[in-house]
């Protein structure tokens, strides 16, 4: 009983919030002053589309398969590899009629070895039509934590060390700068950061399916075992991580299981295509869904900067998980959630 | 069971938020720049105590009591008039032995014969000590919603007609400009404002002790029968408002009743002392009680900027009501309270 008004009381301040707020996002034909910024976007943790933020990036020239391949020679890099596209997401196990917190294969390669990859898998895509049907792994480099100064020191160069208005706005540096490539098959699924997050598109087009943090209750977050795909001659398999519980979020909000998660009918995303040149300011604590599309592949690199932990919005998080997950849906704590969990 | 589990969650985040900003504000020894504002102080919602705001405005030189009656001859002005200097508040009605909300009575007089009033109770204060002690009736002027522009048009020039670093730091001008003169004898109960409020005290000082949004829960909001006072041979009566119903906070931070209210012993106030010269930035939506001293009253003028309604913090307060007020107290709904209650 208690639990259908805690739900109801929920459900009403969902829609307040999409009453107050709408999902049209903003849209700036220039980059703000650090005061637009803040005012417009990180103070009410609303996203938006950013034009022009980086022309005078030499890297929209550079970057090249030719520039990227001579610069990054030989050097061993990380990818991503999977038989799907989703790394980090809830994935059922025939074998074991389990669904599992999934995370990708890593692979030391090449830049090169790495392009050939993309190449063939994208050549197969031409003959056998959606990504989702091709037959050989998907590649993607991923790498978070400041892995472009680290890995990608010959790139950095060519960008900015970080978003001057965004720098300015928050008064801190960017905690890191990560180097996203892949193609059409990589996917990543519903998850947040608490970072505000500054992501530029330089190959391609991604698109961002959002919610706000207020619609957590929409999204059934939930606790599963956590694995790893592992090659083997079949091609992949699932290897659990014994011990190891992650929370995630369940729904898939392209092919949503309204019976399986019924609270994600009161979710009104907003969704944007974020088109090469264009930047994305992604609010922290907001849910995000990436797909991403693009003839040669997709890069983009973007800046994560800590979000602002006096704000109530932090805490309010965690007692809304404690409400939702713990007391409605009677999950176990979700306390040892890691809230910097990977992005895209 | 269930109601104990969401106290069990709401205090945890009581402590939580307690955790990350403690009690002491920002202080600001000469005025911030609209960024710094918006980045310290209104984006994670946290006071300030600012210093030298308002060094410029001729008022602080002309405000006199001379200088106030000859100015405001003998228009008629508007006084909250009460017995014990408590308007607006939770009151103890020994007659019908029931508690309501109990509204000043509203007294028209001209500026001279206010200043008479507060000179008379003053001196009783003197004589007889505590404020509380006096039996002459407090005279409070606290008029609200623009009343500097309406009533003391006389008195505009003297003073700024907005902050200048607040209307650029949230883009808007302020709603309402109010001017406050009162006495020790006058408090301002617990409650909040959905104004981001730039308090500035031009003649003696002001005591507030404020809490953070996060400890809604730790104060015990109920709604109340409504009352005013009526002036009466004896003195004052409470005359009921027959329907209307009041939701306010019940908890006195300078006398708690921890048998009654047993939650605000996890409350951790924030006190700051706003002395002549000073202005605080009180954050919308922190609950506030305010208490003030001075040898000849006390006078102030605040500005009140609307609150940002794209941010989650307003539903987020709505949904906190509700699961606080309605499920764990199983109050009846507070949806009717007005959450643009009278200020101080």
């Amino acid at each position: 009983m208690t639990k259908k008004e805690i739900e109801r009381a929920f459900i009403k301040y969902v829609k307040e919030y999409q009453d107050l707020n709408g999902v049209i996002p903003h849209v700036f034909d220039q980059p703000p002053t650090a005061l637009e910024f803040l005012q417009k976007c990180v103070h009410p943790n609303r996203p938006a589309l950013i034009k022009g933020a980086f022309d005078h990036w030499p890297a929209n020239e550079l970057w090249t398969d030719e520039y990227l391949r001579m610069k990054m020679k030989d050097q061993k890099i990380t990818v991503a590899v999977t038989p799907n596209g989703q790394a980090d997401a809830v994935t059922y196990d025939p074998k074991t009629d389990q669904e599992y917190f999934v995370m990708p294969h890593e692979e030391q390669m090449t830049f090169d070895s790495f392009l050939t990859h993309l190449g063939s898998s994208s050549q197969q895509q031409k003959e056998q039509g959606t990504p989702s049907s091709s037959s050989s792994p998907a590649y993607y480099i991923s790498l978070q934590n400041g892995s472009l100064p680290l890995e990608y020191s010959d790139l950095e160069d060519d960008i900015d060390p970080d978003i001057a208005w965004c720098s300015e706005a928050l008064g801190c540096q960017p905690d890191a700068v990560n180097f996203w490539f892949g193609d059409a098959r990589s996917v990543t699924s519903l998850h947040k950061d608490p970072y505000e997050n500054c992501y530029a598109v330089l190959r391609g087009e991604k698109t961002f399916i959002l919610f706000p943090p207020s619609e957590y209750m929409c999204l059934h977050e939930s606790t599963y075992p956590s694995a790893i795909y592992t090659p083997s001659k079949a091609g992949f398999d699932l290897t659990p991580s014994p011990g190891i519980q992650v929370p995630w979020i369940p729904v898939d909000p392209l092919r949503p299981d309204f019976a399986r998660y019924p609270r994600f009918k009161y979710a009104k995303p907003m969704v944007i295509t974020v088109r090469q040149g264009e930047m994305l300011y992604l609010p922290s604590l907001w849910f995000h869904h990436v797909s991403q599309a693009g003839e040669n592949g997709v890069i983009a690199v973007n800046y994560w900067y800590d979000m602002n932990y006096q704000h109530a919005m932090f805490p309010s998080m965690g007692l809304t998980r404690r409400l939702v997950s713990e007391i409605i849906d009677g999950q176990p704590t979700l306390d040892m959630a890691s809230d910097d969990d990977d992005d895209q």
